[in-house]
């Protein structure tokens, strides 16, 4: 994936401004300091403990907004319904997308339908894309990085992955384990209002926190060291990752982001994290060294070893 | 669909200033007054005379935020990619989209790739969000529709869908039938920088001409009269429809559109219009009279008949 987007779609698009791979575009309109995002969600199956892909496809959106510290205000929706879709499902999933955008303050103001033929799609695929409104002059991205910046995490990991996955995998738990989703520009927009000053955030999405932390220290072009034993992960996941054969720092999260905020500013963006209940367990889990763009973990039994970005496709259509 | 989407879709999403059908929506943001669209494109063939999905991806977003009488400014792009996708086709489709983009002024800033299992898609479907602005105060829609309105139409009739369904029914035509395809904003720009205030614009896409017409004499409340003499088809077109039992009227355009504009301004209009070589060919083709919303067409022989919505799905998947 990383290879046709970067050997590829990058070079045949060729627009300075785009990144296909993350987030959302910042720029000004008419005066407006706007961010615009989308993705497409084809997630399988399209319920699963903790939501469907109606409410995924409102809150992936306005967390890429978030991300881009803007509040999110309007977004679209495009429908592509394969024929014979159970039209109950089709107005749970709606129900859910209706739901989840009251909740996050967000307006769905445009949408469009088109039915495709059966065995040419998978029930439902739906794209939304976002705009919301920047509030604010910062600029955010791993270019901005400093060393000896801290790496802050909003809450434990693994929850959206293995949730998919133990449906996917007939998986039973004594608890089982719900999709993390959850809207996550209310702890971003506190941290803002409260003076701090992120240097980047990245939700950790398709590819989990090591992804997200690879992709930061690869474009600071500096050394995130991370401490092993501050990433909460429950016993659920843990012992599901175990089952599947899959390191947790590679598994989706949607309601997960990591902010990068300078040491002195630590206590206040915690304290911001923490009054939020969708980040009321967010901790320190490293800092920012000087090196050469790579992620170091500090395991729990005091061994360092470098994180790598999943390669491979082993959780496709997670999202 | 209409079914769908009044019964169903629209009624589960209920958001206030949601609509599904048509064109965009138009707000203001911090000052901006913005226009913001969506649509998926699920066409077949991916290629065709005259484009493929990439640039009708393009030119259509672009056209639904000039039928807000909006600049075009910035688009996003969703590709869902099948497994096993010919990576040469996949080219050329975003070289189109980067050629359209070009040509229409505006640029990619924010994407999305994802890949479905191989049976579950049909090559590459696209969805384009796009952000225009609002240079104007006009409020354009069929409820602005006045008696005594003329419907001003911007040339020739049924080029795209003619074009696609040669493909898929392998018609061969001495001169073959391009589509239409191509941007709107420019003559629509042109009549409002003259001063002219359209009271509804609307593109001929699915559906036909028809479809807006009907559309447009629905939320007005009043009877568009239409001379059928003066809509304007090419030989081949004709043909192709006498062939296919098709009515020109519910073929599908992608470089067509209906402006309804004051009569004391048609002159004005049609100078416009027909400065700019999309719409070059521009003409009256009837008058919105007291009724009740209904849509007239006098025929080329004298007789009367009323126009109807297309009705069924005859052509799925022209755009």
């Amino acid at each position: 994936m990383r290879r046709l987007l970067d050997e590829l779609i990058a070079p045949a698009l060729c627009f300075p401004n785009l990144d296909m791979q993350h987030d959302g575009a910042s720029f000004a309109l008419a005066g407006a300091r706007l961010a615009f995002t989308t993705d497409s969600y084809v997630v399988r199956p399209l319920e699963f403990p903790g939501g469907n892909i109606g409410s995924l496809a409102v809150t992936g959106t306005v967390n890429d907004l978030a991300m881009c510290g803007a509040r999110p205000k309007f977004l679209s929706l495009g429908l592509i319904l394969e024929e014979g879709l159970d039209f109950e499902l089709l107005q749970r999933v709606l129900a859910s997308v209706r739901e989840a955008a009251v909740e996050a303050g967000v307006e769905v103001v445009t949408g469009d339908t088109k039915v495709v033929d059966h065995g040419k799609g998978d029930g439902i695929y739906i794209n939304t894309a976002g705009i919301g409104l920047r509030e604010h002059d910062l600029r955010l991205g791993p270019e901005r990085v400093e060393a000896g910046d801290a790496v802050l995490l909003s809450g434990d990991l693994g929850r959206h992955g293995i949730a998919i996955m133990a449906v996917r995998e007939g998986l039973e738990f004594e608890n089982p384990v719900a999709s993390d989703a959850a809207p996550l520009h209310e702890p971003v927009l506190a941290m803002l209002a409260a003076g701090v000053t992120p240097h980047c955030l990245r939700d950790a999405t398709r590819g989990g926190l090591a992804s997200a932390l690879v992709e930061i220290a690869a474009g600071a072009g500096l050394e995130l060291a991370i401490d092993e034993r501050a990433i909460s992960v429950c016993a659920e996941v843990r012992g599901a990752c175990e089952l599947l054969g899959l390191d947790v720092l590679h598994v989706a999260n949607e309601g997960r982001f990591v902010a990068l905020v300078p040491e002195a500013q630590v206590e206040d963006a915690l304290a911001c994290l923490r009054a939020c209940s969708v980040s009321r367990e967010a901790t320190r889990i490293g800092t920012v060294r000087p090196g050469r763009g790579r992620v170091v973990l500090r395991t729990t039994v005091g061994l360092e070893r470098p994180v790598e970005m999943l390669t491979g496709a082993p959780l496709p259509r997670i999202c």
